[in-house]
């Protein structure tokens, strides 16, 4: 099998990200590379670690330059995936589309109108295959909404915990340090290296980060009682990863055992889910460039609360590598092909 | 006035810090630099910045070297300061003598013995002015204990909230990333260059870290009810600076206007604390050797939690400029004295 | 006395380390602080670094707005400073102007032409002051051209070697690694934090440079031989500081021992250039926020080549730091005046 | 085929990174992985990154437990090579070694003496195939000395300028910047993050870095005239990464063109040796984790010097990859197995 992909928003860092994965795929010709204001341009300029792809040239982003591939993949600045999804739809019956937007990602539309604004365009299959039952839904669909990149290690660090029941989970609180490619290729001032270098500052504090209803809709499918979740990144001087410190009070019966226990039981199966030895914590450095999530859990004893760190690389399991793990479950493919397992480390 | 001053344990990173801050004071002279491994060494091979006193040797750590000065700070590694400082005020009865280590810190014996493990050393003046009734008794105090950096963001952060009533006090939350000079310069695999940059880990995780009951100790002080503290640092790739992320459910009645309020009630007339004004959020590297905290505060509404982050040198306003600070305090000199309330950004 | 100042451009790198500066100076009183499109915002929005001065409400940068004051900073964007300080001294007979810009740096109206096209402004009395007879010229001057980053910390390292006939000046080769907030601080893609950290990249390469011709003027005028630079910047991952690695063919008869003596001679009463002691190299965070450059020299034995190495802060000595120490100087204070000797390390 | 390799050092840096490339080859099966002080640790405590291989235990380092193997690669401290090779070779005769220290790499006893001291161990086949000639002795050896990182960066800049003639290769000047973890894993003081963090600082100044006669003797190879290096090392805040800044008075007639066209002569056919479009200048990042060097040369007209400026990680194409590529030219495998051309970035 070879499927022909498109590649919409190749010029930022998650199109470079997803090209990076996908240049290494055994199933996979990759055709056309589209962008913005980029159009015109050799790829190279923007990403000059596509050594084999350099001298490819980017084309405008259109329904017209999308249609024909076997699979698309959306790249694109927040808000754009709706339009241009439905167009392609229109032209292409058979594309699958697979979106690294937010778009799709919210089920209910009160919350895509609070947190996001405007029209909900709807929802479409979830892209985080290591929820219960999400797999299944993964393969051989033609949609798929990719998970933000703190939902996807917020959420894989508090679901056994609130799937066993041994936590409350109206008393979830996250912070997350973050590498700042999160935050984009656009220039902006706060985004500098000189503001970032040396400098540790928090930002959508006090529940305003647009991530959080996504991650209390995740933990809100394996349990029936109300979920809340205190949110707040901070963005640290590193190019990428991101190291989630997720708490809550624990029910009463909960062990430190029990807890390690439902780490185990839920992600023994996981490809890309290490729950770490006993006393050794997670590091960002440790899953650079792998579409792995490291995880330790414990329970402060004295004052009755689990903690679970997680680490990711919100480029590669936060975002394209989780594209690829997904195209791989709809294609019907090997869901690890291409991803890597082994960071780039130190 | 002219106080002379030695310090102890001149060639690490809150020694070098002492002695940036000392050489700019108008009524110190700066005495005996001493050291352990490093005695005999010019400080100028440790501390290259400290141009004024490069050629400045240093002596052996003992009662003998230290006595006979005005003042005495003790920046020696764990363990150490309690022999020393006895040593000490046996051969000189008149000596101020400022503990930049934890022996003194802790009022219990028994949060000692848990923590720390061995012998507790006892209590002495706890060198948080910004604590309520607190300045009061470091004027004219000859023993100090500095704060731990950790104790003393989180505690500055948390203070008004609890002292006001606005939250609840045993269901504190905090997460604080900290430049890696807090663990001090003697070489450790784990905080090597190619280990710390580009990664971010945790420690001390499920309320291990020492700096822990020191926390609750400060908050106890302003309420009557139960402290719990959460706490969990994180290590990211930065020489210096802390951002505090701290949380906890608000008590009925809290309000948004309230919990500002006490923070400007609380703060107005602080030197070295200051609130943001509403909606910008506090970055280390606008502390960097600065003797400043700097606190924002928000009431995350939808889940009735406030949330206030703050940012601090560790190494200033976190070691030696609180040690500075305490100084000009116990010997009556204007308490600003020599301490920066500028930043070095970016 | 009491001097007024005004600063151009405060919003900006250059500005705000001015302000760090002034806001320390004992005989100076901040007046206007201008700005272009943050004319109306407060300063503390851009250096939240500058607690005391946070409030202070930026002004239109024009002649009106500067003219009144005693001295005034220009911290412009190429190219601003020769129109605005025309019409400033149009309207304002008596005051000094201290321009942090490039428009008045270059004597040769043809180099100017070269590396920077368009009309040549003139030249101003150059504000190095280590330079042979250049601190007279300074002294009760009224215009003053800060000399730029780059060639400070260059000229600074070969000078001495130059004029003692020690090197062929014909075959200076100088490599300076950089932070990146000599760029500036108008957002741009290639300084995004993302892009920098992690990153090396040399810019400007093959003589391309503006800056090169300023160090050839510099060391032009202490030598007759025809001088020429091969000047190499590299972007590493850091906020502030500049490392150049400068060296040069020995001349018949030059020893180890001439060399050095060629820098103690000319550096001995030099209050902010430090030869370092034999065998301790420069490194750039020993200069953080200091006043200082710190040198190191050596003779490769082997190939007949002398190596100088040379640390700076590229906003304090490199810009901002030079710029205050000129003002000093004009204004016949103590030309050390408020000028850190120690830098803010690790 | 399946190869059976063994790694000596498996804990350190280039060890670690041989780990990673090797668990992705094709055509081998990891045995042995030996350390001195770690053995009887998991190899997971060590490199949390290599996730498949987290659970295998370290053994002691000895000839014994590397018999047996196909491949033995060592990544030892330096100075251990020669010795356990000789025992090595003498238990097991089939053995095919390749040596990442630089015991083997130095053709002349008299340069080995001067720069590393004690007895040379005599020298092996030298791992680098771009050098003209080389990849064909290199087929088909059981023993390869793989070349320093500084070293391969430097010599494939310069090599088709001196090769050609283009310039005069008794004026080489290289000024590298180099991260963090080419100086190994071992703890030492001014490694730590905090002194590395915000920081560049020279060191082997003056012709004293082991690496110089390295770059000279391969210099040698492809020139008849005398060659000679002023090298200096540059160490910069990052993890990874070397940027080399070479330069060189060109020979009369020399020609942008006529530069330009040697490289694309020498290096059209090679896989991991990359000249950029014209315009485009090295960034490190572009190679992180990739066996990929890449290039830009201009000719400073005004000066008549030739700058090349290459970047390399030195983990990978400089250390670790460059020996999976001598590996797969020894067993007769394809040059570019598993050796990755697209690095991870931002």
């Amino acid at each position: 099998m070879s499927l022909k992909v498109a590649v919409a928003g190749a010029s930022g860092y998650a199109g470079g990200e997803l090209l990076r994965l996908l240049s290494g795929h055994p199933e996979v010709e990759i055709g056309a590379l589209t962008a913005g204001g980029s159009a015109g341009t050799a790829l190279g300029l923007h990403h000059p670690h596509l050594v084999p792809l350099a001298g490819r040239i980017l084309v405008e982003t259109s329904a017209e330059t999308l249609a024909g591939h076997d699979v698309v993949f959306l790249a694109l600045p927040h808000g754009q995936s709706a339009d241009i999804s439905a167009q392609l739809g229109a032209l292409d019956s058979t594309v699958t589309v697979i979106d690294c937007g937010a778009d799709f990602r919210l089920i209910e539309a009160e919350a895509w109108v609070e947190f996001y604004g405007g029209k909900h365009a709807g929802h479409w299959p979830y892209g985080l295959p290591e929820l219960p039952g999400q797999r299944d839904k993964l393969r051989g669909t033609n949609r798929v909404a990719v998970p933000g990149c703190y939902p996807t290690v917020s959420t894989l660090a508090l679901l056994p915990a609130v799937q066993a029941g041994l936590v409350d989970p109206g008393q979830l609180v996250v912070v997350a340090v973050s590498g700042t490619s999160g935050a984009g290729k656009a220039p902006k001032a706060h985004l500098m290296g000189a503001e970032v270098m040396g400098s540790a500052t928090a930002y959508g504090v006090g529940g305003a980060h647009r991530h959080t209803p996504e991650i209390e809709q995740n933990l809100g499918m394996v349990t029936d009682e109300p979920v809340s979740v205190s949110f707040t990144p901070v963005l640290v001087p590193m190019a990428r990863g991101i190291l989630a410190t997720c708490s809550a009070p624990v029910t009463s019966g909960t062990t430190e055992e029990s807890l390690r226990q439902a780490y185990e039981d839920a992600y023994g199966n996981e490809p890309f889910v290490h729950l770490l030895p006993e006393g050794q914590w997670p590091q960002t450095q440790a899953t650079l460039g792998a579409n792995t999530v490291q995880l330790q859990v414990t329970l402060d004893q004295r004052i009755g609360r689990a903690v679970i760190v997680a680490a990711m690389d919100n480029l590669t399991k936060g975002t394209a590598g989780a594209a690829v793990q997904c195209m791989n479950l709809a294609a019907g493919l090997d869901e690890t092909l291409a991803l890597p397992l082994v960071g780039v480390a130190p």
